[in-house]
């Protein structure tokens, strides 16, 4: 559930069972902007429950004409960057000039956590409580289609609840910035002054999907450490080849306890959607990752219809393998026989 | 066919269909080391006839009890680094030490060039025309199982048939070296002087995976520049997590022309052996590389099997995805239901 609902509303509304509202009324309520629906409509895409599935799925179908209008924004960054810093100011500056936003968040790893420790209204005090701000932590995984398929699905259900920019958040540790950039237009990478002495910190492959490389905490004795880095940053970005949406990723710096360099973000931001929409690059990219999508899904399908009906097959298939008493390659095509009615007779 | 095969004795075998053989005939022939023999087996397993497959998988499962003992190898690094001057004075001393050597390629680029452009005999003079060195080119991609499924399934022919060190060698360019890694047991990178200086050079992934670094051309004005390197890749080293090999990677030189540093590096290839047959993690990790060749071969076979049999279904999906027509997931679960009878009913 968001965190900025009212906690006695949310009560009510958990005791209402998501399933108790028809496609049609959640499509309704959507359109409208009623939170409170969008919120369990989120829930309900969750649901590991086949009648839950069948509702979302219609949901989904039913608003898709609805979605694609906003600016779907992937920002990381290693904790302790700064991140929510940054998206407090960011998303004030998006607030102010007339936007609704909504703030999602990719993390694999907050499965046992369940979301951030520190609430929303502490990570993001001057954002959190506004009502044109939809903020929904990591959704959880194992469910049909995995953690990413869901916060895509949650794009969808907040454009077409009105939300005209998305960020899409990730902690810049794992694989979880390929799923983010899978589901974004644009790329922004938060870095900490000190980012390259320290091979550990950043990841090659994570730097080259970056649209924008922002330094954080740029105040104070850091600013000649970051003015330095930043060019090292910028020769480094000339080494990679050029980006097929045609635009240069650039270097900036942000300050929070200055104020500084959010506006600068935000027109660049903006700079790189104008580009994308003339050159056509936005439709395109949107049409290949709906596609890689689809494909994505198929895959995790098959994985997940395969562990749940030849659960004991496999386990004595794998035992069998590891034990080299069966050739890998004959153990799958065995399986897959058993899969296809019509294959390979 | 392998290269080091007399050119006559060849066109004869060409001649003779590879499925004029049992795979009784086979496993016999290639049990005593009958390189011909092994030479049509390989070809028998790229082949697409489905007659020559299941003739391949039959013998595959024979020789399997007889595989497995071989010390597996993989090396890689940048064109230009000297791999094959490399492994002509590593297979050179392998072979003095009484091993039988295959060298295999894994090599996705090489579909066009069908090889390397220089002949086996010119990349590695001293080794190339030796009885017991066994030569095979990256094998055809787009065969069942792909390119390497293929080189896996060689490694456990040649195995069979006698050769106890295997190298399967790679170009340091692409997604090769995972698939690399996932056959072998120990991998070597070959680095050239200068690769510190150089961000497009050397993948962070790649350096991870490997046991040991190797710069080559360790010799004349190099020398120099190589130590200043190494102490800097000694340090990068450590900031990786301990592997789970319990292996310590290390960073050491060679030189084709002084003639040096190759024993180095042969003993500690044996070092690396002694430490993971003692502590079991060799028979542990192929284990697990067994069971995840089962998984990465069901994958693919499910792929080519929906490539064969729904591809004009399989456009008219992406089409409707790509104008926003329909949802990627349901698409996915469409096509699954089309697939098993029993699911998702």
């Amino acid at each position: 559930m968001a965190s900025n609902i009212n906690p006695n509303l949310q009560r009510i509304l958990d005791n209402i069972r998501i399933s108790d509202f028809s496609p049609d009324e959640y499509f309704r309520e959507i359109l409208k902007g009623n939170r409170l629906f969008l919120s369990k409509a989120i829930t309900l895409l969750e649901s590991r429950k086949p009648e839950h599935q069948k509702l979302s799925a219609e949901l989904i179908e039913k608003i898709l004409p609805y979605t694609g209008k906003s600016k779907r924004i992937g920002i990381t960054g290693v904790p302790g960057v700064g991140k929510s810093t940054f998206i407090n100011a960011f998303g004030k500056l998006i607030l102010s000039q007339g936007h609704k936003l909504a703030i999602l968040a990719i993390d694999p790893s907050s499965q046992i956590s369940k979301g951030s420790i520190l609430g929303d209204k502490n990570r993001m005090p001057d954002i959190a409580g506004d009502d044109r701000v939809f903020i929904r932590p990591s959704p959880n995984a194992g469910f049909l289609g995995g953690v990413a398929a869901k916060t895509r699905e949650t794009i969808l259900l907040c454009e077409a609840a009105g939300y005209d920019v998305i960020i899409v958040e990730t902690v810049g540790v794992g694989q979880s910035e390929t799923a983010v950039a899978s589901m974004t237009d644009m790329f922004l990478l938060l870095l900490a002054s000190g980012t390259g002495d320290d091979l550990q910190g950043i990841k090659r492959g994570i730097m080259e999907m970056a649209d924008l490389l922002i330094f954080t905490k740029y105040d104070g004795q850091n600013k000649t450490k970051i003015d330095m880095e930043k060019r090292l940053f910028k020769n480094v970005l000339r080494l990679f080849p050029p980006k097929q949406s045609g635009w240069k990723p650039d270097v900036t710096e942000v300050s929070a306890i200055e104020n500084f360099g959010i506006e600068n973000v935000w027109s660049k931001v903006n700079e790189f959607f104008d580009l994308i929409r003339k050159n056509g690059y936005l439709e395109k990219n949107r049409q290949k990752q709906r596609v890689k999508w689809f494909y994505e899904t198929f895959d995790f399908l098959v994985k997940t219809y395969l562990r749940e009906n030849f659960e004991a097959e496999l386990h004595r298939i794998e035992k069998q393998i590891e034990e080299n008493k069966i050739y890998p390659f004959s153990a799958a095509r065995q399986l897959l026989e058993k899969f296809f009615s019509e294959a390979y007779k």
